[in-house]
């Protein structure tokens, strides 16, 4: 699978333009010959933008922007992951992204559920206890929001039930370069499995993003990472390197889950 | 606390000859101020020596060559953390380590509970639900074993049972250099905590060691990285950092371990 990823710098408020800059992403990253365009955080409203934009931005997850969405991933037949202020049914406003795959479909809908300090907290109510695997293209697809990467419990998680590719829409700020050149690899590594982390560049408010967005190999190499501009990564992602590496390094095998409160691996 | 780590070259199957060495550099380390002093895995009988010379070196935790590493850390007024192939009570054969404290005292002993592949296997038992985190100098401190750390709920386990220190002898080998440069600093960085990862340099029959042996702090800085030769590293670790740490990058706090089989953390 050829994947995808977009880093730019946030257009807070902005909802119609970003939905115009995803047209134009998908675009070219249709004409790369990519299945999949993974772009940051919050994508369609920016990530900045406090309380009362979040609540008044907010969408349903199968509300006119997310329409949009299906009409651009038709079109340009590619899937496309994106982050965006979701209003769900029971009133709350949580941190999500969705998957729509290259026939319009939503795959999966996942709502952020470790929040970042009070920017997110003040924003977002976090996530419940679902974290969706879905299948892309033959691949077994995960996803997490930025701060969740941190925690390896998260994206193992999806890597025991299966995940050989875990996308990570970010928002990812000054002083925290260490997740993008550690963080990253480290999860990439010990769940053998592909990553790909979005991140915004340039700043929103008081805000300096870190870029730095990375598609990383199961066993830890970086296939690409932006600098600090705007800029489209690609890759090309192989399956039998997740086969190979978990045959080769079988932390997934040999984690002695029972010894911590999880279930027998054996 | 300064702690001195030693990096060396195996001397398979002379327990007497590491004995002899563990005195020197306890005897150096001691005079460059240390408090602690820690050593590879397996240090007392080399690590690459078969079943066989295991189970033919094995000694029970207060056997005669603990006794004798009980008398250097005397001499020196140093505690000690070493690596030994253990003869338990069972009968059974399990890679652990020690900590001797200045005074002589054992204060723990940890069996290596993730085996790793055909070689550790054949000459070790896996150790049992024990992660001892005790008390030295101020500090909590917890003990892993080479590939115990490839685990990221190894040293999860060990900083939510409060270890502020993490002390890892090793015996890390290409070509899995990864784990030397990213790994073990991503572990301090996810938990908040000092880590400690003692390595091996040189060759042991096929095997050839990375060396790479590190002092890392609770941000992820290196403070001290050896080479690929002998050599005595050392630094000084501040609790304040781990404090600080802790409460600016709170992810022991943030963990909602609840959604994946933990402990409600609130």
């Amino acid at each position: 699978m050829r994947i995808a990823l977009y880093q730019g710098s946030p257009q807070p408020l902005d909802v119609a333009g970003n939905l115009e800059r995803l047209q134009q992403q998908a675009y070219l990253a249709a004409g790369r010959g990519a299945q999949l365009l993974v772009c940051p955080e919050m994508f369609l409203s920016g990530y900045n933008i406090g309380s009362e934009a979040a609540a008044r931005l907010a969408e349903a997850e199968d509300g006119p922007s997310a329409m949009r969405v299906v009409e651009i991933a038709q079109a340009n037949r590619i899937a496309i992951i994106y982050g965006y202020p979701e209003l769900a049914d029971d009133g709350r406003i949580y941190n999500s992204v969705q998957l729509i795959d290259g026939h319009g479909s939503s795959l999966a809908n996942y709502r952020k559920t470790h929040l970042f300090g009070g920017l997110d907290r003040a924003m977002f109510s976090p996530g419940d206890n679902h974290f969706p695997v879905v299948e892309l293209a033959g691949w077994q697809v995960g996803m997490l929001i930025c701060y969740d990467i941190e925690f390896p419990e998260n994206a193992r998680r999806l890597a025991m039930a299966g995940a050989e590719l875990i996308v990570v829409p970010t928002a990812n700020m000054e002083p925290f370069d260490f997740i993008c050149q550690v963080t990253v690899r480290s999860r990439a590594y010990e769940n053998q499995c592909y990553l790909v982390y979005a991140n915004y560049c340039g700043a929103e408010g008081e805000i300096q993003y870190c870029g730095h967005s990375s598609i990383v190999a199961p066993d830890g190499s970086i296939l690409a990472m932006a600098g600090r501009d705007s800029v489209m990564l690609s890759a090309d992602l192989e399956l039998q390197r997740v086969h190979e590496g978990r045959a080769n390094t079988p932390y997934l095998k040999d984690l002695r889950a029972e010894l911590h409160g999880g279930p027998r691996s054996d």
